[in-house]
């Protein structure tokens, strides 16, 4: 147990004692400045303020959304703090805080620091502290985070207009490739794994989007062609889109791409005049205008070279 | 998929196709009003106000935290969500909705209407609508929750004083008692497993307490010993508890008691003026004093019969 004199200056409530706590502890040496007054029944957020708070909850699960084999520890805590971050990146919000219940079987204990390096790095790139948190043992690695952030401009999936053009940010493809090399035993290029590996949630180009003009977005979870159906249900639109507009991984084809999931980049809808020179400029990665949002009964349409193609069928996830 | 003039009429957003958005949308249909705006990216709180947003999350895993066997799908999902939503009590906080998180592994799926009816009874009786989630599958149960709430006042574990006094709320020792019952494969009694399967968080009786002159106050989750090791390293007092002061299930011994996790009935701390009377008359459940907060190094002293006895070695929870 630490003395009240380290505690006076410590940022968190003290704790009490057992192996739950000593983890916990530990968890919050590694992660310094970056966690912030953790140790009571709940996190306090005093800075709200005018603005609409967002909150969103997303778990990555041993065995299905990550093999142990693929990916260094660390790179499971990141990466699974990374989607949930994204979430928040696709309602244009900035990351107030998360929260981290971690369920740790025995078999992963050994890996947890490397684990909470991990989170903790996402947490630092996100400027996200964490400032809760729970943890179990149990039968499975599972990584849940909370995200909280605030917004002026909400980006909801719901409001795509007819006239609106539809981009993607990045070039997708890329955790699919990765994705097939780790199935077969091979080892993905550099650039394709990194993809997988280590997403970077597009959260300051979201809010640069929704203060530029950007009418709706999600985030790509379930591969572009989901997401896009995504889109078409929420706003009530046709939403076409063709596939050789799409900037895509090199050896992957359209409709591979298209089905290509957990890439985390950003599907914005926008008017004719979104300045994407000036995103690309600014970011660093490119704001493609892969379609157009026409009036109509929900649905997608998928093109390639100007023929209608049926879209993958369902996500390529690798338990699905 | 929906109509769009049925979805015009909908609470929520319109969601796409597949499995996972089925599923969804058969538990918002099951929740009905019980559950908000769902199907965004991330959920959106407007409201906040003045007052302080609270969040905590909580994970109930299978076989670490209930047994199959032992509860019915509709009480693991109560009970699951009402864990979360006791740590809201614990602070003061009154809710404002939660996020619930679900890994529902294959052989699970016919028990997902049940669990979910589950979390809608919490839901309702805490008046917390659900306002966004995730759900993936796995290879084990797992369900977890974000509970988010305002407060004017928070009860913080930090404040108790010396000269307050020690009160906890209804009588302990039923989640123990059911539990050795399901172990040894006897049946509880209902009084026992009522306590075990449908805990109630105390969210009214700590608003009351908060605005009636409560210092501190936590939830009994690790056992009351464990959660008094808690409040004294947290408010930097020694806290002395005489266990024969504890309200007892019938057949538990003082020290069974003490070690009976899973509770959620609240300590709270309070100068002696607190009117336990009027909690009572109010609330229906004792508030009994059991000891007294002093000042010296962090430290617990349990009593029984005047002697110093020794805490119960850890939390009996049945996996530890």
């Amino acid at each position: 147990m630490r003395t009240p004199r380290e505690n006076r200056f410590s940022p968190h409530t003290p704790l009490g004692e057992g192996a739950e706590f000593d983890a916990i502890r530990r968890m919050l040496e590694r992660w310094g400045p970056r966690a912030r007054r953790i140790g009571d029944d709940a996190a306090v957020i005093t800075s709200v303020g005018e603005r609409s708070l967002v909150v969103s909850t997303d778990t990555s699960v041993e065995n299905v959304h990550f093999r142990r084999e693929w990916l260094a520890a660390r790179e499971i805590g990141y990466r699974a703090a990374a989607a949930a971050l994204s979430d928040l990146a696709a309602m244009a919000a900035k990351p107030i805080g998360m929260l981290t219940a971690l369920t740790v079987p025995e078999a992963w204990r050994d890996e947890l620091d490397a684990i909470t390096d991990g989170i903790g790095e996402a947490s630092e790139m996100a400027d996200a502290p964490i400032i809760g948190g729970d943890m179990t043992t149990g039968g499975e690695l599972s990584l849940n985070f909370t995200v909280l952030g605030t917004v002026r401009n909400v980006l909801f999936r719901t409001s795509s207009r007819p006239g609106d053009r539809i981009y993607v940010t990045g070039r997708l493809g890329g955790p699919l490739s990765a994705l097939r090399d780790f199935q077969a035993g091979r080892i993905p290029s550099d650039e394709t794994r990194i993809r997988f590996a280590h997403p970077v949630p597009r959260i300051a180009e979201a809010l640069w989007l929704s203060e530029n003009g950007a009418s709706a977005a999600l985030d790509i979870s379930d591969g572009l062609a989901a997401e896009l159906g995504h889109l078409a249900a929420a706003s009530r639109v046709v939403v076409t889109v063709a596939l050789e507009e799409v900037p895509a991984m090199a050896g992957m084809s359209a409709l591979e791409v298209a089905g290509s999931g957990e890439e985390y980049e950003l599907i914005v809808t926008a008017p004719a005049d979104l300045d994407t020179l000036e995103f690309t400029k600014r970011f660093r990665i490119g704001l493609t205008r892969i379609g157009d949002v026409t009036s109509g009964p929900a649905r997608v349409v998928l093109t390639q070279g100007g023929e209608s193609v049926n879209p993958p069928t369902g996500y390529f996830h690798f338990t699905d």
